[in-house]
């Protein structure tokens, strides 16, 4: 019965995502556009930038693959089920973990198919209306919002049913054992999200420099004219990045804290009334399900009647989403969830309000993270103005008060987060933290929408802009983008948010299983472990920092070659090779994904092997405390950057072309990497390093630490 | 006899400090200047930078006095020792506290006095031969250094005896209670120097960048011209900044750690056999004394025959000091310490040779971390230049570079603390990790006689500037200074290393007296700790960032006021306010130094105070950690700015004037709040924090944690 409602809401989700999509699909271009000239213009633009970003999800998930299958074979054959030994437990992971994957890849490709739709349509429509013009951006939000729940939840159902049915009645642990397998499921998907996160980040912000560098600064033409070689690369590289990668990293999330609450929640299952065994079990998933019906209801309060109420309706969808879930949560919770609990026979005994107080608080912190992130990043509020402000004495002071608003913007986040965990803790063990990071991602589905909403409508400003719609359309375009600009950030600071705690629920699970109750941090393997952790954001923002750096230089190469060697280009009578750009960011982002994606896996693969579990918890929470600040600072900084840019725009301090305003465009551009790739790849970086040591602990309890006897007498 | 040789040590140092400072004073101005004139003029701006640095100094110490009465109250007040309730162990340790304070004051007046006699005797001084120029500069750096590195050993020396003297035989834990009332002695030099660290940064730094954003870009005079009425607080700055904040600073270090070590030492001592007793109890003390001897043999090594040589001489020093202590402290560690020992009844055995390794562990590892501080600082390696390369491109790949630099630059360094604190754990315990931080400060002398020799020569050339000394003169000033460049870099390297192993001692001390052996990295109020922790260094760096934005800006308002209202200011003809500048930065480093200030002596006394110790620890680790490597990456990066823009002038990629250089230019003035005001004032906070911790343990394990019962069952 249980299965069946959570598929049910599962299922409700992809009827949602499917019944926007045919909505958007069927949306004819000529509907909006004045002319069978103006619908031929939008059709070719729209197909390049839509060829562009299908190209490169082929060309990077080919390369995953590979990848993939290797990772698979190395699970198969490395890691085994101690208490189960004739079971094969590492093929059923593999298994897990190649379904995780796949289902990542396919969500991947769904958000860019519909992206690349709904912009172009949400172009067409502008010259309709501003509500049409709307509601097809942010209906193409909803399917990959609602789509990705969706194959989430139903992927985790007919997972755990499929293993259910296949696994014998006699296994030791059944299931514990069922829900670790599952955890490959979470490592597949968050394995995909390095990528998408770390090769997006780097083809997004190689394309936006590159273009800007050479095309706004040294040929003085505007944003998006398509004289531009790389205009079509930087459209390509808004979904690639945000689209692909921001999805990936959402659903690597939602299965990552998933599985690391079905991990924990197993103790709690054992010891209940039969009739409430299921139900306990499969609590997690269905919190998530009921996150659907919650979403579900927000979208009806969506309405944007005019331009300034754009942004409003967008938050207004996440406010609503999350009252909705705090007060449904509570009989659903007092229902599934025994009255009182204990998770080992020593530890405190727990109830169920408990457990709904650690949901309730995961929703309302992640509001609160996502609200002060807007606080910090809108210049609607005072510190980006300051920074617009320290733009009059040049870019060295719009630097230093841009840094120093990171710095500052990630405090009370943290605070927060260390407010939840221990809220978490005291009201259900391990497994509240765990309910926690499924609290805040409870929300997912409108979070999502609104996130992918975003970069639909940058798209269509820049359709628009390309097809000569006219400055009024632009106008338009500009408006849903801007409110986009603003819930990304929101998007931004929740997407961290909820890293931090799904990677603290994937270190308690990883901990649960190798059987620690107790690091001890005066250890000196653990304080040096620590010490490692730290150091892991920091060289791996050093890598992608410099990765765009590098891609962006052969693109500013290939856009100058072109400038000077296509006649007629500039002149507008020549025809600009958007090819080119594309398979540069492309074959750059590729091969620059590679390093920094090893560091993240196998820094935790060679901690375990070598040094034992103890230093990798230490190793796991540094990254993590170091790498949840940077994230947030880097995020906050890049976000408060472009914004104070945009507010001289709108006029302030001498507006465009001022010298404040070249000093905003430094800042702007430093802030590029840091929002885009460096930062948002540090949530990828913290939960993946945990999940993989959670897959892998029965490998390091076997055979990991084998140098530590030379260390420790 | 042990007291005899340490005390004979101590004062052999303030000899060598002495003779040099009778050496440096008695050399007239008159010797090197042309005319009578140029006498004239290079005392009137060498008297206005030394009374400018003495106002600073007078004022910032009259705030401090009050600060530190009132502290030393709280400190009398509220500690006590359980075991002897009717010692006055409050009042000795506030004794402790202000005679700590004193000395490191004391030290921060010689160190400006000196410093500002010899500024301008280099400068006369360099019209005569390089070498006399060198000479008179390193000396002046030698009196800082071996005087300070005296004082303190002299110090703890005399307070040992005095409270050996002084406290009845009967008092329970005698040693341990005498090592504990020391402690203070390290909290009145540490707490001194967060607010000359602090202070003086916020000072320098506002001087700086006020006199170039004015002076330089916007009237486009060169550096240190007279007519600059910021010119002369630029040059105080220096002095206050890098003589009395780096002073204060490393004498902190050398006291912390040298308590801390006390402290975990008494173990040893208390089960050793009565003749080995004193020997084992004051060796951390006699390790700094030998310290000496091997500074006082390298200065000997020190020979400047040629302009490109001196960068190589000052490294030379380090060397040969560091090398001759690995080999004199051998003996020294096998005749001092028992052949085998326990921490506690329980611990593991350990060997005075393991001991050995940990002090050399330590010596050597500080090299390293400085030597790797000066490949990616110095602009004859590939890091620097890539940045410079980068601003081919624009200020904006300048900084992207930059802030990558700095952040890879960290990695090394925290990976080899990892390593010394599991090698000083390994062979040791607790005691070793304090003792490979002594060993790190081991060369202290020589390192400070470097570090001050820097400002000195900076100073030089200003004095040079402004006394029109021509430019022949002025280029041989410069290369000095830019020798004291790098190994101010070094210099950097070492100070925040060795704050990272003090820090950890201090921890250890601290988790020694409050008999804590484990602390569980799982208990949510000990992760919560660490994530609070880790903000820390976040928001001390993102209030010290803005107060020089805010101090800078009052004096860019008042640099700009003079030029508009004094006339024939600019033509030179008239006469600028350099008093009133040095007003400015004087009120407002010392408005700005009280909040950071408070976040960092607050913040352990209310996490002690309301959550306990378990969680104090928790912070005092995260706030490690994170800051240690925002510290690194923030001094590399803002070094490598520096030294790019540098290595531009000397002419690569189109040299002084050029887009590229310009570019540079604002990476400067980034790195300048980063290199020389928020991180190296990040050392002082996590040391602080930890011997804040360690002295007021006492009051915490009698009345902290009271919140405690509400969070834990």
């Amino acid at each position: 019965m249980i299965i069946g409602i959570i598929l049910a809401l599962g299922a409700l989700a992809l009827l949602v995502a499917m019944f926007y999509a045919k909505q958007v699909s069927s949306i004819s271009i000529s509907e909006g556009a004045s002319s069978e000239e103006e619908v031929a213009r939008l059709t070719t633009i729209s197909s390049a930038i839509s060829e562009g970003a299908m190209a490169f999800l082929r060309k990077e998930y080919s390369v995953l693959s590979i990848f993939m299958v290797a990772f698979a074979v190395i699970i198969a054959l490395t890691i085994s089920d101690h208490s189960n030994p004739s079971l094969p437990f590492g093929i059923y992971s593999a298994v897990s973990f190649l379904i995780g994957a796949g289902i990542s890849i396919l969500s991947g490709f769904i958000g860019m198919k519909i992206a690349t739709i709904g912009n172009v349509r949400t172009a067409a429509a502008a010259r309709i209306s501003l509500q049409k013009s709307f509601s097809i951006a942010f209906h193409s939000g909803a399917v990959m919002g609602f789509g990705l729940t969706g194959l989430a939840i139903v992927g985790m159902v007919l997972l755990y049913f499929g293993f259910d049915s296949l696994l014998p009645i006699d296994v030791v642990n059944r299931d514990l054992v069922i829900m670790e397998i599952l955890s490959g499921f979470g490592l597949g998907g968050s394995s995909v999200a390095l990528f998408g996160r770390v090769g997006g980040g780097i083809y997004t912000k190689a394309a936006d420099v590159g273009a800007d560098l050479v095309g706004k600064v040294e040929a003085g033409i505007p944003e998006d004219d398509p004289r531009n070689p790389a205009v079509i690369a930087d459209n390509v590289g808004d979904n690639v990045g945000d689209i692909a990668g921001m999805g990936a990293d959402l659903f690597g999330s939602v299965a990552e804290s998933t599985c690391a609450a079905l991990v924990i929640g197993v103790a709690i299952a054992s010891a209940v009334a039969p009739e409430l065994r299921l139900s306990t079990l499969l609590y997690p998933l269905f919190v998530s399900g009921v996150g659907i019906v919650a979403s579900l209801i927000s979208l009806f309060f969506v309405r944007a009647k005019s331009e300034d109420k754009v942004e409003f309706a967008l938050k207004l969808a996440l406010i609503v989403s999350t009252l909705v879930m705090v007060v449904a949560m509570y009989p659903v919770t007092m229902q599934m969830i025994p009255a009182s609990f204990q998770l080992s026979p020593t530890s405190n005994v727990f109830t169920n309000f408990g457990v709904y107080i650690s949901v309730a608080t995961g929703l309302i912190s992640g509001l609160l993270i996502g609200l002060i992130t807007e606080y910090y990043t809108s210049h609607r509020f005072k510190p980006v103005r300051d920074v617009a402000d320290a733009s009059k004495t040049g870019a060295a002071t719009n630097i230093i008060y841009g840094l120093s608003l990171g710095y500052n913007s990630s405090v009370i986040p943290m605070i927060l987060l260390a407010v939840t965990v221990v809220i978490g803790y005291i009201t259900a063990g391990m497994y509240g933290i765990a309910m926690s990071a499924i609290g805040m991602l409870g929300t997912i589905a409108v979070g999502l929408t609104i996130d992918a909403y975003g970069p639909v409508s940058d798209n269509a400003g820049g359709i628009a802009e390309m097809a000569e719609m006219g400055p009024d359309i632009r106008k338009r375009t500009d408006s849903l983008d801007a409110a986009g600009n603003t819930t990304a950030a929101i998007g931004k600071g929740f997407a961290i948010g909820s890293a931090a705690l799904t990677s603290l629920a994937l270190t308690s699970a990883f901990l649960t299983r190798a059987n620690l109750t107790n690091i001890n941090m005066l250890d000196p393997i653990v304080l040096a472990g620590l010490m490692i952790g730290a150091v892991l954001p920091y060289s791996f923002s050093a890598m992608t920092m410099r990765s765009v750096g590098t891609a962006a230089l052969a693109m500013i190469e290939e856009v100058r070659r072109q400038f000077r060697e296509i006649p007629g280009l500039l002149a507008g009578t020549g025809k600009a090779d958007y090819a080119k750009c594309v398979e540069i960011s492309t074959a750059a982002s590729i091969r620059e994904m590679i390093a920094p994606g090893l560091l993240v896996i196998l820094t935790p693969l060679i901690i375990g092997f070598f040094f034992g579990v103890q230093m990798l918890a230490g190793v796991l929470i540094g990254a993590l405390i170091c790498g949840v600040m940077m994230a947030i600072s880097m995020a906050n900084s890049g976000g408060a950057w472009d914004n104070a840019k945009k507010y001289i725009e709108t006029g302030e301090l001498g507006g465009k072309g001022s010298e404040p305003h070249k000093a905003a465009v430094v800042g702007d551009t430093v802030g590029d990497p840091f929002k885009d790739t460096s930062g948002p790849a540090l949530n990828i970086l913290i939960k993946l390093m945990a999940i993989i040591s959670l897959v892998f602990v029965p490998f390091f309890m076997n055979s990991g630490g084998i140098l530590l006897k030379y260390f420790i007498k």
